[in-house]
């Protein structure tokens, strides 16, 4: 099927909020068919992850309290894109500001949308290696905690339930599975 | 770290937006250490997602206009929970609603928040097997094309960057990494 066969075509759009991270759209649509209904759209600027490795062979990662599930989270690094940012660029610039560390190896891994029923959110997710060790300089509303995990602890991790968002998931089963193939 | 050092609280929260799937919310906080800033919070209802998986071993998949990204997206079957319905309930009714397919076998995987970041939006992922087809019978503004992929076509899949969509990603490197370990 080609989009043209399938698309919606885009009848008006209200922006409902403009906040400082998200605006909000309603969009009236046509549907394949001629049946007209509404669509909620929330615009992001996107985001990039990073599965950071160290020379231990273990991951680094952050523990960091989300308010929208009010609950402590251990994620990979992450951060949103700045306007106009690279996606690598702002990778580098997220692990050394959450963590202090910097890689000498970059590698893109995928990208993917967190959930494209409501956002065009894109995540892209790299691997990074070869990492020197730094102070961390977190956004001054940012309050982490940085640890490690062997890639034991992360596969027990995964089988437990212990991590608990999309991108840490997407990016662990990868470095998890990349591993077991070694 | 206990939640309550690291937690922010609620100062005030402003309904902004109030859709037919979506509350978008703004609220003041007050961080640790006592300065304030705000957090923009989508609301969601929450959705599941299936791993069917047919007799022959192959995993069924839909083809979906996904509005807010304007594409094509190759997905597991999902869909969101009515109000105060049982996510296994749900995972039933959208595998039968999008694919015609009932399973006699029901597991759940794993479950995840898509952007912990500003939306609670969870998804609870369940593998379903021992599948009889039938009709399927879709929402009236879905337009779904259902097929099924064997697991060479899924890794080959997953390592060439074909699915989009963090349920999917989590859902399928999840089976793939287990029919591997067989």
């Amino acid at each position: 099927m080609a989009s043209s066969e399938v698309g919606e075509k885009t009848l008006g759009v209200t922006t409902v909020f403009s906040g400082r991270v998200l605006t909000v759209e309603l969009h009236e649509v046509e549907l394949p068919g001629g049946r007209r209904t509404s669509r909620e759209v929330v615009r992001h600027p996107g985001a990039v992850a990073v599965v950071a490795e160290t020379d231990e062979g273990h991951v680094v990662l952050v523990d960091q309290f989300r308010y929208p599930i009010g609950r402590m989270s251990k994620e990979v690094p992450a951060g949103k894109l700045e306007p106009g940012e690279d996606p690598l660029a702002c990778a580098k610039r997220e692990l050394e500001e959450e963590t202090g560390y910097r890689a000498g190896h970059w590698k893109f891994v995928t990208r993917f949308f967190t959930s494209p029923g409501f956002s065009d959110e894109v995540m892209y997710v790299y691997y990074a290696t070869g990492l020197t060790p730094g102070a961390s300089h977190p956004d001054e509303d940012e309050f982490l905690e940085v640890s490690s995990m062997s890639p034991k602890e992360v596969r027990h991790g995964l089988a437990s339930g212990l991590f608990c968002d999309a991108k840490t998931l997407v990016a662990l089963q990868w470095w998890a599975g990349r591993r077991s193939e070694k």
